[in-house]
């Protein structure tokens, strides 16, 4: 194969930072986009206007690209199944990707493979989720199995009534509410010839189940996070994962267990672009194309990533860069990421990412930058 | 200013690496190209196909910038002024960079400030270049004021004879050949308002004029490396460049001497994509906007970068993903660059960059896969 093209579906910002590595690799990204506006189309050179719900979309799409790979989880797995039908390499393939598509399918295999994860069943009715929080003990956790996402599609309920009107609309996953000491992220790249690169572990900072920051390493015993990347190696193994995997966890005094799957790059991996030798997008990249994967060692001792969440005030916080001038000059150190998104209250907008030795210093500046970006500080 | 345009004159990998800096800022990169197979233009999302020779081409591309800044040294110095005319904020401005187009401008400008430089004359004659020669001593180096690089313009003579095909053309700078241990560039970004910040000595390995490799930092004397430092802030603060500012120099027991300026990111720097918090592509963008400065400090204690040069052999190996296999394969923590350039011989159409603590180590890396990308060693 001589300069790929990887057609990655879904033009949201892990499709913009994407093509930043496709230049630097001369791999030419072409980015399947809802509309020109969004954050890669703004940027990328080869882009197509396309609904991914869309069969023959995707065909078209398809047929000019050496691999397809995903910027989101919202492909309708019957239409990956058509394409590889088609002879299209789908990267990761539709049997993988349904894990992240799917948390029930999710639920089912990782409990087959003996991979910890929190209480849970299946639940169709009322009867049956009752009996489940009746065991299990109040409150519950509910999902929706597809399309949740930032929180989304979650709910925690006290009785099964508080969820009758989404068990209307299907079945549900029900689990137990984990009473965790932190969220927990690990990245597992692996390639269709089965090389496999596990990050270190991190930690994941939420509030309103949006994530906040990430702290890179996670700062917990070494026997959880050796844990947590067995677990997520095995997890890419099992499911024949190709590209970046996301592993979502829950970090407790009895061990690690699974929250959520992501096979894509992910936020929880932003650090990487300054973090980590090989940034998750070029990493993305490698490992959809079968090419060696790179180095996974953190370049400094610890960075720290936040996210820039959309003003609750867009009148006046709507343009991000009004605040480089302060935070520019604030911290020389500090990277920021604009994905060039329109500002609506609480979206994410961007994120800043900083480097070095000391955690608490490093917590408090990203923390800083993405508060005053956001119109949460005033200059 | 919300989200500005920054206009770049010229589509070469500068460019291009230029255009992978301005997505995470989410500033607008336009780019003027000759061509949509220039390097750049292959991958940004808004260029224009122009002359960049012509003023009427310049006129329009800046019409829709905020700044205009370059890619090469190619422009008319009349025609920068007519745009300044125009009200253009063009960056660097024409009185700075006729210093890096024009090498009779430098030379007389540096020793106007003080700055160390070989021996050297304006000589329009035969006549003049062998009282040159004589007094100085041959062989003598003789450049042409506009237009080389890579070693073009350039010519070692031992007699005026040698030089009277270019007399015939118009007036050269004649110089003392240096006796050097070694060459250095020194990096230097400015702001117009007079911001500044200097980056290591590097040392750059040159063969047949062509830089090779450059090794970050110089394994120099630190009066020499501050002596460097000092006379590149200098230049920069006396010129009022805007942008990168790169200084090349000799280094001689007797200390640095100048030998040419770059008003642009240059490839003596490289290195700081991944060996240094802020890279020269970002602190260009930062420079030209007025932005303050980023850090300058290394990642890492060292960091080589190594030039890929076209194949001499473009039939067999024209094709630098042919060797990303192995390359990726035998060193992990290796950074491909390919600008996506058609492989012609000796041309440069990629670079590679290693970090870490061992200089020697990590200039053998980087050699090896240089080599090998471009041929010389068979897997």
């Amino acid at each position: 194969m001589s300069r790929p093209v990887v057609g990655m579906v879904g033009g949201g910002q892990l499709a913009r930072m994407t093509a930043q590595a496709a230049i630097a690799l001369d791999v030419r990204l072409r980015v399947l986009a809802a509309s020109p506006e969004e954050s890669a189309a703004q940027i990328a050179a080869d882009v197509v206007i396309g609904d991914h719900d869309d069969l023959d979309t995707l065909r078209a799409f398809a047929a000019g690209c050496d691999v397809i790979t995903f910027d989101h989880e919202h492909v309708p797995t019957d239409h990956l199944r058509a394409l590889e039908a088609d002879g299209v390499a789908v990267r990761p393939g539709a049997d993988a990707l349904v894990h992240a598509q799917d948390k029930l399918a999710m639920r089912e295999r990782l409990t087959g493979i003996g991979v910890p994860c929190p209480d849970w069943a299946l639940v169709t009715t009322a009867g049956e989720l009752a009996e489940f929080g009746d065991r299990i003990g109040w409150p519950v956790v509910v999902k929706t199995p597809r399309g949740g996402y930032d929180g989304r599609g979650v709910r925690v309920v006290a009785t099964a009534a508080e969820a009758a009107d989404w068990l209307e609309r299907g079945p549900l996953l029900a689990e137990a509410r984990v009473d965790y000491t932190r969220e927990l992220a690990v990245q597992v790249a692996r390639s269709p010839h089965g090389q496999a690169a596990v990050y270190p572990v991190v930690e994941t900072v939420q509030r309103n189940g949006i994530c906040r920051e990430v702290l890179a390493p996670a700062a917990i015993d070494e026997d959880h996070a050796l844990a947590a990347q067995r677990a997520a190696l095995a997890i890419a193994a099992e499911l024949k994962t190709v590209g970046m995997l996301a592993v979502e966890m829950f970090d407790t005094p009895a061990g690690v267990l699974v929250n959520e799957l992501a096979m894509r790059p992910h936020n929880s991996g932003h650090w990487t672009i300054e973090g980590a030798t090989t940034s998750q997008f070029e990493q993305h990249l490698r490992a959809v194309l079968d090419l060696p994967l790179g180095e996974v060692a953190m370049t400094a001792p610890a960075a720290v990533m936040a996210n820039v969440l959309g003003s609750d005030d867009p009148e006046r916080f709507g343009d991000l860069y009004g605040g480089y001038l302060h935070c520019l000059a604030h911290d020389p150190g500090l990277h920021i990421h604009n994905y060039g998104k329109t500002v609506v209250p609480g979206r994410k907008v961007g994120h800043v990412t900083v480097t070095g030795a000391d955690p608490d210093d490093l917590l408090e500046r990203a923390r800083h930058a993405a508060a005053f970006l956001r119109g949460e500080i005033d200059g």
